[in-house]
């Protein structure tokens, strides 16, 4: 990690001493033209060298023909020139020691060719070998409104410059971060730090972007529009960082449909890794996941307040008794809940409120508030003031702006967090305007349903931020791991993993398999059932006879030596039948698990994550429904938990049809293991299926049945 | 139904040539003066009459002491006196020969007590006795911008009139209808036909004020905004017209929750239905349902321009290359598809766009387009042409006047539906914004994902418009259905209807179940044992033995004449052993079903909608997963395919590991004759629950093994 408390690595990039364009023209119908223009009009004061290889002039400045002609190193060079030409340009940048260059030219792995491709690796290439640091290609430049800096075409920052704000936006995209994110932002009077729209990533990639913002104190939340995640655990720790500060990052991630993910690719070259996945992570990390660009506002909005609900109970008040209905039922449908107001809330209201039959919550002023001075911000403060509410949310219609006015004054007193829901407009100032609420620092929003989505988004986010102070996030290696042993069963496999070896693995991981042991004679078979728990199966074990069944060659529920005996000749005999040459190594004598809930437990490795950790329950629920819970490998107990709890199918674990509640501790600890299992052999397995897994009563364990690995 | 085509009977209540106010002031500060004063500013052109019992004059008009006094019969009397007076003022309304109130006073239903409770139900009663029709009470008017006519104290009216427009707004509420729907959809600048705020509904309700729109030539679309339905087989007439007239209703239905029902009966005193059942009945009455009451105007805006798209399949064009991911991601996100363009329409692009390496859908274009005229219009139109493309959405983010102009005026020259993406604005004319589309009737949006949910909605009315008038939507009674046996058989029960019963019901209406009858000795049991498919289970029947199992006086899976003797003396042995002094009539011969895919098919009858059928795969998709498809019965063939193909699990009756595809003909068949069974004896039953319905391989067939119907 290249970071520091002080400043950071990119700072240079994003608030150089000297920026040169190359590509430098006069001429603002062109895209340098227009991003020179463009900067000169934002007000950028450090020097700049426009190079150009017809030299002279340009914007008055004295222009080079080459980089390498320039009086100083520059610590930010802007490249504009066809794709051909970029890399002898890079080449000039190196060796003039700039710090940071910014590749706008396309061509590369969006182009989908590959020439495209090969030049794009050409880029990252110069960049480890120089450690020049270079943002592009194919990409529309950054805005910094802190340092008075803009090195884009966009027409976003036409006109005097906006001042600046606590929000940071990251995109790929040119249109996405500047018009959808940051110019709509600024339109709703929402402040912006920093916007970068870095394209195809070939060296320094939106987490680069996203940890530049958590560390610099001029930004509270990082607004990420994402075509692709470039490395997961890159990504967690920039996470894990921005979870200290508490800064939270809100992200719409691109690539949930293959249709966007091709999308994608023929944008900015982004490859992607799975969604259901990817959208686990995010969440693991605490990430803020929204569906639209509007989205990262609007949530932002009351994120940057920093105040953190312990809890989903909402507080309302509202002007309109419908508008209280609809708050309430758009809310409890997205999992908030309305608590009563304690008696003492009730009293504090109904002090002010005499004419209100009764206090609910929401509490619906009707007409009884109107007029009266004082009334909102008192029933803001009695609202925030109680213990049963979490957030607070006051409803207006068509209001006085005195009305309005108290409510933003009562937000800046208490600390809860308030998200204002203004449906309409001030009914005695056309001047008091949303944005004058949004001015004064107060989330405020026109519709109910973006209310509640940020409320809960920040809700979540406190969830999280709590567990992760409290530790309790922190996966913790569980006992009786013998990691060398595992390993030393898996070089041994020699790349043809079986069951039985899959089952050592994960014995050796302290997973409980059921046992068995190859007999080469009934007595031995006698004894090995003696030795585990019965009833157990006979299989005949021949490298001849994949299919046993079919062979009629397996005998099931044998108990007592006389069935074992008897299973044993059988199942030899009908090996034999089947085929006269096959070569018998024995029998398997396998313990068979008593019946239990069947769930699934499975690993994957993941080409942007890693070791991603995967259960469910078992048969139509994998296969039909997929109602799967995911991590990112290894997690905590809480996390294992929380996987089980999210599953559609969560209550057969209670207990369904009169059976006992399954032992989730059990579970929990089988699925901590596996997960430690992926995190430490990642190098050496691709996949692993423990399928079926069964669940035995409270108390009562579980145990891994059937396993398989597959080896990379 | 009061429906005409040329005036509906509700049109003297929107455009009274006559209106009096009983409670009228000209204190504008009271709810009467300020109904008066809107009333007078909104430009109303009839005859008003303040009514008051200090007579004199209000705002300089004669005032009578009562409506009894008025010189002739009001059209339309407004009622604003304590809740005690209301009931003596509609009296003499009535007397005055009135023919139309609103009931403004509260304190009825919503207040939650008997008192109020009586006094709506006097008001219904009188409305009923005497044929004078009441809007109200606990309501807020109406405003009419077609006949310049509004009752109503809404701030949302002040100022100049409104142009009229062809949308209409129903709500209960009178901040939801008229702040949230209508002047929101107005600031937009889209124009409505009628607001009503009927509260609580004692008489006229919600539907009556839809049908009116519905009937109404000024209204193209209904947007409504319930807090419940009250009565829905009046929406399925209601519904039916509205799609013969090719009249979208988009509705916000509240009461998806718990709370949010709570919620709304202290509001208007609305009661609830299942919400799972209402959503079912909106869908399947091609009624849009939408979550929150910006959706209402956005979804309208698309929905007016009265074009229904064919399929899914969307052509898309962005001037930004992020905004395609977005809109591709989001599109495919929604069940939206992007078909290739045809090579016809890649050529007529091409034309335009040399410069572009490829014309994907949606086609980028990048600096492609930068400062050619017309080639907007060009795409625009060449996309409306493809055979493969439904509906046409153009993106644009910060763009000259003359490229958005162009895809407005191509709008108006296609016949496909086309919804304009917006992001940012105009960058050469900044009086040139969203509303200067809006006023040319071209939908604008602002944010991808609500433009992308208005288009889905459509798509989906599209659907259902076309399967409404192939036909394929309408019920049909399938043959041999004996409803004079079943209602025999339902009266023979006395009450008490047993799994036998039940069945037999069934059979009356043609759905398959397991045979069986009473043996009363062994020799019988044999007999009918032979005449009915073997295996068969034997039970013992007995009134005082309800438990057989726990008696041990059950034997399954018993074929042949020696196995039949045998169980039935255990079964009767076991009995007498269980209770000596049993009851028993008989030992039940019972068909045992081969084993099939196990599905419930079920009945309620739902207090607003009537009969419902349900249909959900057996035993954890039902009870853990709530895995069920709804539908008030009766249902079509189609509807019984679409309900199956609902399901989470539908991919089950696909045939999974390895198992062969299930007889889903024979399944529909099922569905349909229990629909019509709930829709026949609606008045006999409360409740069935056929489970498990057994569905054997494609061409097998479906047998009803276990059913039960509860009486009311």
């Amino acid at each position: 990690m290249n970071a520091s408390a002080q400043t950071h690595f990119l700072k240079p990039l994003f608030a150089p001493r000297s920026f040169a364009l190359v590509g430098a023209t006069d001429d603002t119908s062109r895209f340098a033209g227009k991003v020179l223009m463009r900067m000169l009009d934002f007000g950028y004061k450090g020097t700049v060298y426009p190079v150009h290889p017809r030299a002279g002039t340009v914007r008055g400045l004295p222009c080079y023909a080459s980089v390498r002609d320039l009086p100083e190193a520059p610590d930010h060079v802007g490249v504009v020139v066809p794709a051909q030409h970029v890399m002898p340009v890079l080449e000039d940048c190196a060796a003039r020691g700039a710090r940071f260059v910014t590749v706008y030219t396309g061509g590369f792995n969006e182009a989908g060719s590959d020439e495209g491709r090969a030049g794009q690796a050409a880029i990252a290439a110069l960049a480890r070998r120089t450690g020049m640091r270079i943002m592009g290609p194919n990409c529309n430049g950054l805005v910094n409104f802190v340092d008075a800096f803009a090195i884009t075409t966009s027409a976003t920052i036409a006109g005097p410059r906006r001042a600046p704000g606590d929000r940071g936006v990251v995109a790929q995209s040119g249109g996405g971060g500047q018009v959808n994110t940051m110019w709509r932002a600024q339109q709703f009077g929402l402040g912006i730090s920093y916007e970068v729209s870095c394209g195809n990533s070939a060296d320094l990639n939106i987490l680069d972007f996203i940890e530049f913002m958590v560390e610099d104190p001029a930004t509270r939340v990082v607004m990420v529009l994402a075509e692709q995640i470039p490395d997961g655990r890159r990504l967690a720790e920039v996470a894990r960082l921005a979870a200290e500060r508490e800064k939270p990052i809100v992200m719409v991630k691109l690539g949930r449909t293959e249709a966007g993910s091709r999308a994608a690719q023929s944008h900015t070259g982004a490859v992607a890794a799975s969604d259901v996945v990817c959208d686990a992570a995010l969440r693991q990390y605490g990430i803020i996941r929204v569906d639209d660009t509007n989205e990262l506002y609007e949530t932002a909005m009351l994120l940057r307040t920093r105040r953190w609900p312990r809890g989903t109970r909402i507080g309302g008040m509202s002007v309109s008794g419908g508008n209280a209905v609809i708050l309430t039922d758009l809310g409890a449908h997205l999992g908030a809940s309305w608590p009563a107001y304690s008696a003492r809330t009730q009293e504090r209201m109904a002090e002010v409120l005499p004419k209100l039959a009764s206090v609910g919550n929401p509490v619906d002023f009707t007409n009884a508030a109107l007029g009266k001075p004082g009334i909102f911000q008192h029933c803001v403060e009695a609202i925030a003031g109680d213990e049963n509410v979490d957030v607070v949310v006051p409803v207006f219609t068509m209001s006085p702006q005195s009305d309005v006015q108290q409510t933003v004054d009562a937000a800046a007193r208490i600390d809860k967090p308030l998200a204002l829901l203004w449906i309409g407009a001030c009914n005695d100032n056309p001047d008091y305007t949303l944005q004058s609420v949004v001015a004064q620092g107060v989330p405020v929003y026109r519709n109910t349903l973006a209310c509640l989505r940020a409320v809960r988004a920040t809700m979540r986010y406190g969830a999280f931020l709590a567990a992760f102070k409290s530790g309790a996030a922190a996966p913790q290696r569980p006992a009786s791991i013998d990691v060398v042993g595992a390993r030393a069963k898996l070089d041994a496999s020699r790349g043809k993993l079986t069951e039985r070896l899959s089952k050592d693995i994960l014995a050796a991981y302290g997973i409980p398999v059921t046992r068995e042991a190859l007999a080469a004679d009934a007595a031995a078979a006698q004894r090995i059932a003696r030795d585990i728990a019965q009833p157990v199966a006979l299989k005949i074990e021949s490298p001849d006879i994949p299919h046993k069944t079919e062979a009629g060659a397996i005998r099931l529920h044998v108990s007592g030596d006389e069935a074992v005996q008897r299973a044993f000749d059988e199942v030899s005999t009908a090996a034999r039948r089947f085929k006269s040459d096959a070569r018998i190594e024995g029998v398997r004598v396998q313990q068979m698990a008593a019946p239990g809930l069947e769930l699934m437990i499975g690993l994957t490795i993941d080409s942007v994550f890693g070791p991603v950790v995967a259960v469910g329950l078992g048969g139509v629920h994998v296969e039909v429904l997929r109602d799967l819970a995911f991590r990112v490998a290894p997690v905590s107990h809480a996390d294992a938990h929380a996987m089980l709890r999210e599953l559609r199918a969560a209550k057969m674990l209670d207990g369904v049809r009169g059976a006992a509640p399954r032992d989730v501790e059990a579970l929990c600890d089988l699925v901590v293991r596996v997960s430690w299992l992926g995190h430490d052999l990642r190098d050496r397995i691709a996949e692993l299926d423990i399928n079926p897994v069964l669940a035995y009563a409270a108390g009562e364990g579980a145990v891994a049945v059937d396993a398989l690995i597959v080896e990379p």
